[in-house]
């Protein structure tokens, strides 16, 4: 089957084609490497992938259309995913996670796709007050351009199925730790104890409650899970949460350090950081996904792939020099 | 006080525009004219008006901010209202409801606004099966990009209140009649009629159950529903609704004619249309807040109106074929 990922350079992107790979699929990966990158894609590029560096944002309606000729299903993983620079430089998100969806979803039902599946988040619950949160939490308010940006792709995603474009499945993830995970708290934590393993600074209380999955589970849901109807959303995350101390607490453990930990006084460690995030997955669950990581061994693999690959620790460090 | 009124050239801006006056604000009105019209506004301008001929979605950010000087609150109207038109140039409800709205939030919060008081709509409720809906509807789905803009714009403005840039009341209204109105189900019928009084072809099978309020109604919401937390929605609507069939026939009759009606097959009259739009306003009763209009009443003004504005009624084909 011919499918197409956009974002297959980032992160899950780069995960999820090593699944779509070994399934035998032809793979149309389309990144603008602004965070995705080169080593992260399969080496040597097989005959079976396609790598288009194009933006989402910025592309003409016709050319992407033209490049998805025959895609049968469209994994949209590419996205601004910095919740904390959203607030900094406002418009990214709307650029990134809103314009380019738009401009895919047109595209999409333009050249007949089949199906949509896209990466959403459990930030678009803001600080909702049901924990877990399911699927059908009453009209959240948003906290995060990026969350409020996510809300409105998948506005955007639903109006194109519920009016028989193509049908979409939507994934709100919690965090996601694993293999080629290169940007957020694992990464702040150890670049500080490599620097100074004696001192280890928490942004926020340190009590941020969270929920993160590896992902091998995410990927399986992204490239498996389907409900019944046109349009589904499902919650990805795990079965428990742990704080932001305890997560501190075993990436030190892990590297073999002691540090004082210096913690703020904030709920929040940024603007749009949520202080509770878990997600009721019972949806998921009940059509046979489940997580089968937990979130010790996820944070275990996460920096041992981090220490194996240094250069990765400053990826998102090295493009915002850059970018200044 | 000073205000600002985006859309303040529109429908509802320029019945809000007039009632501000009356209480005495120095008013600014930012409008695009690609649906407002100078017809619209206070004649002569006094001085306590200043008209930009502004479109929010191409606006630098630092002239925006220069605009809102001293403003202390903005009623942010501006908007593409057009829900049918949105399926085919899906690009408009991005640029002027999503684009748009974050240029506006990112410059009231460089200015230093202190509120911010947005023309929301009941279509963000996509095809509810709550009815009447209340403002804490479960997640919907949406079925139209105006819809999917207006959740989007919703987010936006949430965030900056979330993160104490300005507090935001947001308002989702149903269809709104009366002066001014120049597009939508009303204007559609009475153009038939007016060429041919015998037959009235109504899109969709007629049965769609719609509630409308007066605008003199939407008014008084905007210019003085306020709930106590820094960002409030209010739904806004009517005690109850009636069938299309039943506001062609009321029209009809107010034209003096008997038309043979033709109707649809299909529930909804065009893409994205609800099929059932009926909101639950306990909240903004509670308030004070409370609808004095019937449809009755409301239909017949908006027809007067339009027979003693006959311009109004080919404002928006007259745009369309120059669009075009």
């Amino acid at each position: 089957m011919r499918v197409c990922v956009t974002g297959g350079a980032g992160f899950i992107g780069a995960n999820l084609v090593e699944r779509l790979l070994v399934e035998g699929h032809d793979i149309i990966i389309i990144d603008n490497f602004s965070t995705g990158d080169k080593r992260f894609l399969p080496s040597p590029i097989k005959e079976s992938i396609a790598v288009m560096n194009v933006d989402l944002s910025q592309v003409d309606e016709k050319s992407l259309t033209a490049m998805l000729k025959d895609v049968e299903v469209i994994y949209h993983l590419a996205a601004n995913a910095d919740v904390r620079g959203g607030w900094s430089t406002t418009f990214v998100d709307i650029q990134h996670n809103v314009i380019a969806t738009h401009n895919l979803a047109v595209a999409a039902r333009n050249a007949s796709v089949r199906e949509l599946v896209f990466a959403s988040t459990g930030c678009v619950y803001g600080d909702s007050t049901i924990i877990p949160t399911p699927e059908s939490e009453p009209f959240p308010i948003q906290t995060s351009l990026y969350g409020a940006s996510k809300v409105a792709a998948e506005g955007i995603l639903s109006t194109f199925s519920m009016n028989e474009a193509f049908s979409v499945t939507v994934f709100r993830f919690v965090s996601v730790l694993g293999k080629y995970y290169h940007h957020g708290h694992v990464v702040d934590f150890m670049r500080q104890l490599l620097e100074d393993p004696c001192k280890l600074r928490v942004l926020g209380d340190g009590h941020q409650k969270k929920s993160y999955i590896s992902v091998e589970d995410c990927v399986a849901a992204l490239a498996s899970l389907r409900g019944p109807s046109c349009y589904e959303v499902f919650n990805i995350g795990n079965t428990y949460f742990c704080e932001v101390q305890d997560s501190a607490t075993i990436i030190a453990s892990i590297l073999g350090v002691q540090p004082q930990f210096i913690f703020g006084s904030e709920r929040r460690g940024w603007v749009g950081d949520s202080p509770f995030t878990f997600l009721d997955i019972s949806k998921a669950q009940s059509l046979g996904w489940q997580p089968h990581k937990t979130i010790k061994e996820s944070l275990e693999l996460t920096v041992e792939w981090l220490l194996s690959n240094r250069w990765a620790l400053s990826l998102d460090k090295a493009r915002t020099l850059l970018r200044n």
